[in-house]
């Protein structure tokens, strides 16, 4: 991302299955904040910047890679993703986001290495450029300052 | 659940992937009573009390997920739920169901114990109140008689 | 069995090591009725039925798998039975049940699969017609409503 | 198969999650053709013969499984399939394969053998007739071959 | 065993858990003799010999190791044991023999290696001279022969 | 334990199974004192104070079990149990001891971390305040030592 | 394998230990065809082709390698090799085969994924173009079909 | 961190062992940068606020474990640590962040889950707040700024 | 065997690799006898039966495998087979006493479950009828005694 | 040791990594006591002996190193030692403690046994004379008095 | 070795399969040398010095048995053994180099501990004297010299 | 290293922990030479020579770390590194030794393959030219001869 160029980066976040349920869900373990507002904070650090976010939430996996397959052709540059569950089980997410060849980050709310040792493995960590874990909704808007300078 | 209340309670049978085949698919192992044979065993069951049953069957991992965060506003109080080849692979639904926080029985038709090494592990298990395996559409049934007086 | 016989049919009802201690030891994992309590509960279950209960506990490997070899000459036709710490260990106990070749459902009191993980293995499961675990005393109820219907 | 037999013999190709991004994804790994210059050329194959093929594509397990589950009515006899990622997470599809009990091959367009070491295991190789990995689209063409002499 | 002394060589033939069932249980897989079929024949062998044979089958472990303390004081110089179940889970019966230091034969009377995976390690086997399995009632008169001959 | 209270102080000693061999048995290993001597010394440590010991030796797992069990209802205050074999083998055990809820010290003659890899578990350890191993008929002194200043 | 060149295009078919047994063996398995009966229909495959084929089967591992290692100097420019049980074992012939550097097929008569778990693991199939497997002899035909297209 | 104290809030940012080789090292795996210009990066970011950093890198791990020690009486309120190879080797640096109880958040330049598998498992991140892997000197930004407003 | 059969009973000895050193090789390990004082012990113990024995003893795989094929056409009607090292190593082997389909007993001069732990794995374990392990040459006379009474 | 020696006996105490802490780091896991305070409590049992203590203390594992080196000119006759982290990591100390062939303690103030995993395994048990676990400072108590009459 | 013998001291040099290949079989890994190229250097090693040198490749396990066995009569007082792929795969050989009991050094031309995992065990390694892996031809010298000075 | 240049090419030779004690401790196992004596050898060996030796023995992980550091800028151009302990636990070590990037040689006076489990593992080999073990103090001499034709 050539921080000269002057045509709009979109970056796209993608929250995976559950996420729908932020704020309501274990607020202890994800905290209060709901799906909506972290979007909306996000949205915020790209106000009068040259980037525009785009959000999509599904339950399904192949809504998720389907998602992600079309960034192939709707100028995405980036993008930040909550595989949440799927972390750990979906190859076939793995193999659309190998296939659409973007540079990724991979952000979990909570800290997935201090909970059940079946989150301890994902099926991103090692295609993504970096891995954001346990720092709740902030770790969104890191990621987010990370992908605005790339 | 407390039998002095006088509002209805509702109990959300759920069947994972396939379940639409009882009867029909290998009936040696899941036995030969359909789908509609054990709702309708079960409703019987429910006849004059204060339960009241919801039925659902989805191949769909994601409706399952959609399913179960339902529960969240309608009213249900127990779950019994046959996740079936989910049971093995779906953390994605032990999220949605873990978040519900409400109490529910894991069914399995066939014994699981005797069958192939990956079915030996469920995902569900131990979030449970208990697990009721190889006994058939029977199962159903004593699971629905342990909710009916949970 | 054949509902249509009129000899009676005898269910015998094995209880494992330490389950003398129902009711007393850790009431909060295994609940507050004591083995006389299930035992009695049981018998009215069956009370002007075709069916008849025998009960057995022992601390002892041996004495279980003792009454389990009785049962190839004491007209018994099910078993009901709750390993216990056993369920883990013994192969004896096990070789003892596959030799009498009646049909059985396993009982567990607590769930076990949210338990230490040497309690994730039973060397009985594969032979059982079915499992029944974490439903308390509740537990011994279904199975012997089951067997009744066997 | 019946080499006598007059009626027509419905082969159905599946292709699993991301194949529609065939000649487009990494053709390094998974060659320069698309779905539709292979299913044109497999459409080739039949021409003039008592063979008709029915081709199906999706990236949701949910979909795959019901189009499999389909063929216990639609006359299909002989299914190849390329489960691609679901190949290694998806047990549910193997179960309604297993439940509709039609004779399989399982083709892989790259050779899983040479691939991360979470592709060498599939939940189909084991119920299928035969595997054939590795030969890219030609792959399917043989298993196609083999399907019309069986 | 020096073959020139007068005194009587005595050997102890040890039978393990559910041995008392031998020729009722599983015949297919333990065959058709009886436990005092076995004896009887042992002891035929042994008949205007310089050996005498004694006998014990208990079901109860501690009996077992009990037995086999005696040793240190009842003249013993060789045992044959099977330890039927036992040999894959006691832990305290080898420390018995091995405190008795006395050499021994293992004996299985159906193949251990063709049966379950828990059935492959024998906690016995390291520490004895030999083991005969596979043989059925056979394999303990083998082990006699080699025994009268040590 | 309040060092103030006037009532005796009940500590049991448990021996597992074996350890009647004390002496006889592999003196290399385990010493040359019998149990005999052993009880002894302890009796010895404690004349003169509010301390009262209480032996138990068996080799059968149900007889240990069930004198654990009595702790509930003797005024035992403290256990010292040597397990010996079942230390590795028995849950049953393991299930009495936590059951009675009493603290105990867990002991081994021999230092069971340069043994067999199979000594190297133990069902107990875990539960237990505190292990001692390796420090031979002293070790038992230690522990009693201990279970006085509690 | 330019399809245009004039030259004669070597393809050699290796056939590995107690392949001579073929149709003898286990037909069940294996199929009824003998190893000439294979050899005699892939001849027919190529005549009036472009391709030769020369045929070598062992029962013994260097003779295998030794064959493989002539490879570089006798003009054959692909081959078909169905290793049998060396397969699983021979690191060997693995080393000769990466050594000529001949692009190769792997094929197994029967399916093994649906055998024993050892033979699960093969030490060829990284380095080979593609695996055909479980397709009987047919199999080697439609390598063979893949080999003249190559 | 109450954002209303006056006090100044001191932040410790730990660089393991090897890092003094930064910019040096392997740039195409670390990064251009050297320590230095990391530090001064982070110092400027807390220009004007009322944090203030305290930088330690050491090679040796006595040294990192003092240091960290340190903090339970020189006012340090959160950690910053990039514990480099000893993430996956130092027990005694994980017992030193454990005693002295500061959040912390586990820094790594590299992505840790795309190189050896040695580098996939961490004594620091089930105990760190969070974790930022991959994102190279940037990821001791993106920590700070989530320390300034933890 | 049916034992009234008049016609001879060839019995094939099979020795396998190294053993040609045996008197040699180890003698504490293995025995002082060789390979021909074995054999003539074996020899006698047939004379004056309708017993007849034939031995072969090899250092190469491919020669064990082509004896045991010959097997198919030459009369034996019962194998005793010390494969030696290539117990552990060579399914080849396995696959062609598999495919000849004769009972046999595999031997062990030395006690296998002693020694290294690659030595406690047989590929033929589970395919003879049993084994006899740590009797030394005796060994081979209890299996030949057993054989003739098959 | 020789209880009728007249010469003085050294014994040393070390105390490993994070001990430095005790009494301030954690003292629901490690007790209250300071460092001080236990080695001044031992000071006191050996007051008017005719042994001798020396403490050590690092956070070093070089220094932990070269102070048991030291023993092999100093005169120490005893090592008492707590390698706390270091017990699970450093082979180098266990090198250095082989090398100077003293009899040892392995001391632990925690029950390591029920902590974490990675604090199941020494790399000093197997070559101590014993080791005491859980009991808090008091098992350096009874350490030294197992030393003073070694 | 004596160093003051007179008679020749004969070192027997053993190439494993696929060595004839060497300078031809991917030079990039194994080196540019061919075996004579190899085996000439040595010998000029040994040029007027008492030591004889005998080289020995095959690609058959049976012949370097062989070869191995015979030096239990030929002079032979020093083995150098690449065993190549048979370093990984054959328990025969190393039965044999046991048996003979002469000391030897085993070489490997390319590292192997930066090769696939199936290099990384050896069953040669702990019967050895020595190791040199990974130094090429050079390899052969330095284990040469140091047998020449043993 | 260009034989026909001429300034010096320095050699660093490192001994890792406890290898100060060399001559003392376990001369059974490391032989009796002290460090001295093997440094003063390899002195000998570079006299007249282009080469000019360094030495640095420590215990200290990171006075290790250190010196490999300083070879980025004091000229030498080849390590021979014997790790001792941190062979198996220091990646810490191994960081260092791939940053600066020069190639070394890894030797072990022991035969680290016939010794405990945990010594077949090394952090430093696959990076390494090679491996030298077992061969004592002459493998320090024959690594240096490899170096200095390197």
């Amino acid at each position: 991302m050539d921080s000269k160029k002057i045509k709009v980066d979109n970056i796209l976040i993608i929250h995976g299955p559950n996420l729908n349920l932020l704020g309501v869900r274990e607020p202890e373990v994800y905290g209060g904040a709901t799906l909506q507002d972290i979007n909306r904070n996000l949205s915020e650090l790209v106000e009068n910047t040259e980037f525009k976010l785009d959000f999509f939430q599904s339950n399904a996996e192949s809504a998720l890679i389907e998602r992600i397959q079309l960034t192939m052709n709707d100028g995405t540059s980036f993008i930040i993703i909550n595989p949440a569950a799927y972390t750990h089980t979906s190859i076939a997410m793995r193999d659309a986001i190998a296939a659409v060849k973007l540079p990724f980050i991979e952000v979990h709310l909570s800290n997935i290495y201090s909970r059940e040792s079946f989150r301890q493995h994902s099926y991103f960590s090692d295609l993504a450029i970096g891995v954001i874990s346990g720092l709740g909704a902030k770790g969104y808007e890191l990621a987010l300052k990370y992908a605005m300078t790339y």
